[in-house]
């Protein structure tokens, strides 16, 4: 298969290499890598055991890449100003698009360029970040869970998850978009914005019983959101939040995306994991006051 | 009047200054200042002129003071567990205990230790800060309400309004203690906490409209509690909260207490201005959602 990377952070880097290890022909768009990349490959260290690429095919400008199968797209959500321009050359009619960003509204903003058809939304929980140039350190975690924008299960993300898991990366393919997001934004919305705000990893918010609370309370404002957006299938919030602190307690002292952004003085992702999640529901009635005052006090401090 | 000041920060420098100036015997517990004041007296700036005080008694030990008339009581809440012990020797049978601090629970807790009929207690409105040890710097208003601690308007307390009023100091007696008290609060929950938590003085959050709108509806959730008190009364929200902005548009960059006790790495009043009234609304069943929210935040990044 012929996959082009969008965004070539930690998470396109990984999943990337991944997929050129089983044997795909992989396109990066680089930036900050490009230099070290060109010259020496990539590397990847993992607890799953160490790799190095000598060959892989960097670009500066997605011009250079020319259509692909398959777009991955990793992007930070924060500059899907560029998103669309950066991903036209490599659409062709059978391009599949995979948008594994943050948040909501990646997809929607693709399918408004490329046409519904194109696009697969997922989510990956993977604990990833970006070493020296030209390498990457895949620290725990992996799993991603992909669907169709805007339809049900089909052939094309069943076949897709396969490539996916052939290439040692864990994928399911879901019949549920809707759900898939707005599941991991119970994650994302609570201890991204909380962690940036505080400076706090994961583990000191959930040590401290009023903190503890509110991830809690905030969680149950999210599910409630998500529970009016027509979902397939209700999530169960009182289940499903139990499981995600258990998770979350075992990761010990993580430090979400969000959080690191801000250390490093980058934009934070606020539209995708609080803007628009809060007018998706508002327009549903289910106000979400705890998420809106995080999303004020994560904006007064950008 | 013989006049003991507990907690000579720059409430308790700054109202005793002008009370010794108008002639009474003012017995100040120092700390920090305690050298400076005792070598070179105590000076006050202030827009409505400077003055210098060249002699001042300072105590170390309050129990060199003694039995006084009036003890004015400026002490950080934080420090409460101190305040019967610092207190305890200046008090006789007729003595009168005022409290200006923070927040709710400090009149209670004298009011444990030495009855409630010694108890008045009192809001200042007062833009002070310290400066180098012996001085004091008087930036804006300085006006005082006060009340009897579990009863109506006294002779006492018009007479002590009097005397402060005699001083310089704008003071009006009032007859509802819990009112005056949750009226400060409508302004100390919202600004104290969220210029402490994102260290943005006032017209930053004012300037933000999702903070601004926070900020409203906090104060909504303050009233709201407030009038669930008994209030003598009903705080009427939409006229009050309007002339509180209103206010504090006009106080400019102000940096509150507790964003200046942050800064300077002290600890905050947490349970004057946050603990003690979100327990009174809980149990008058009126929840502070937002003020929950806040308080957590700040007991994290303590």
């Amino acid at each position: 298969m012929r996959i082009g990377v969008i965004g070539s952070g930690a998470l396109g880097l990984y999943y990337g290499a991944l997929l050129q290890r089983a044997g795909h022909a992989l396109h990066f768009l680089l930036r900050r890598d490009f230099e070290a990349i060109s010259r020496s490959g990539l590397s990847v260290t993992s607890p799953q055991g160490d790799f190095h690429l000598a060959d892989v095919q960097g670009y500066k400008n997605s011009s250079e890449i020319g259509p692909v199968d398959l777009v991955l797209v990793g992007l930070k959500a924060y500059a899907n100003e560029h998103l669309v321009e950066l991903t036209r050359p490599l659409v062709a009619a059978e391009t599949t698009i995979l948008t594994l960003q943050n948040g909501l509204g990646n997809e929607d903003l693709l399918a408004g360029a490329f046409g519904d058809d194109s696009i697969v939304g997922g989510v990956a929980f993977l604990c990833c970040n970006r070493g020296e140039p030209g390498s990457v350190h895949h620290l725990d975690q992996g799993f991603i869970r992909i669907a169709e924008f805007g339809k049900g299960l089909s052939t094309r993300v069943e076949q897709l998850a396969e490539t996916f898991n052939q290439a040692g990366i864990p994928c399911e393919a879901c019949s549920d978009l809707t759900r898939v997001r707005w599941e991991k934004l119970v994650w994302n919305i609570p201890f991204n914005g909380l962690c940036a705000l505080t400076d706090r990893p994961t583990d000191r918010l959930l040590n401290c019983p009023k903190t503890r609370q509110l991830i809690m309370e905030m969680m149950q404002e999210v599910v409630a959101a998500a529970n009016c957006q027509g979902l397939s299938e209700l999530i169960e919030g009182p289940d499903f939040i139990e499981q995600l602190l258990h998770v979350t307690v075992g990761m010990g002292a993580y430090c979400p995306s969000m959080m690191i952004d801000r250390q490093q003085g980058s934009p934070l992702e606020l539209a995708a994991i609080y803007g628009i999640p809060l007018k998706r529901a508002a327009e549903a009635n289910a106000a979400m006051t705890r998420v809106a005052m995080l999303h004020a006090l994560l904006e007064a401090t950008e």
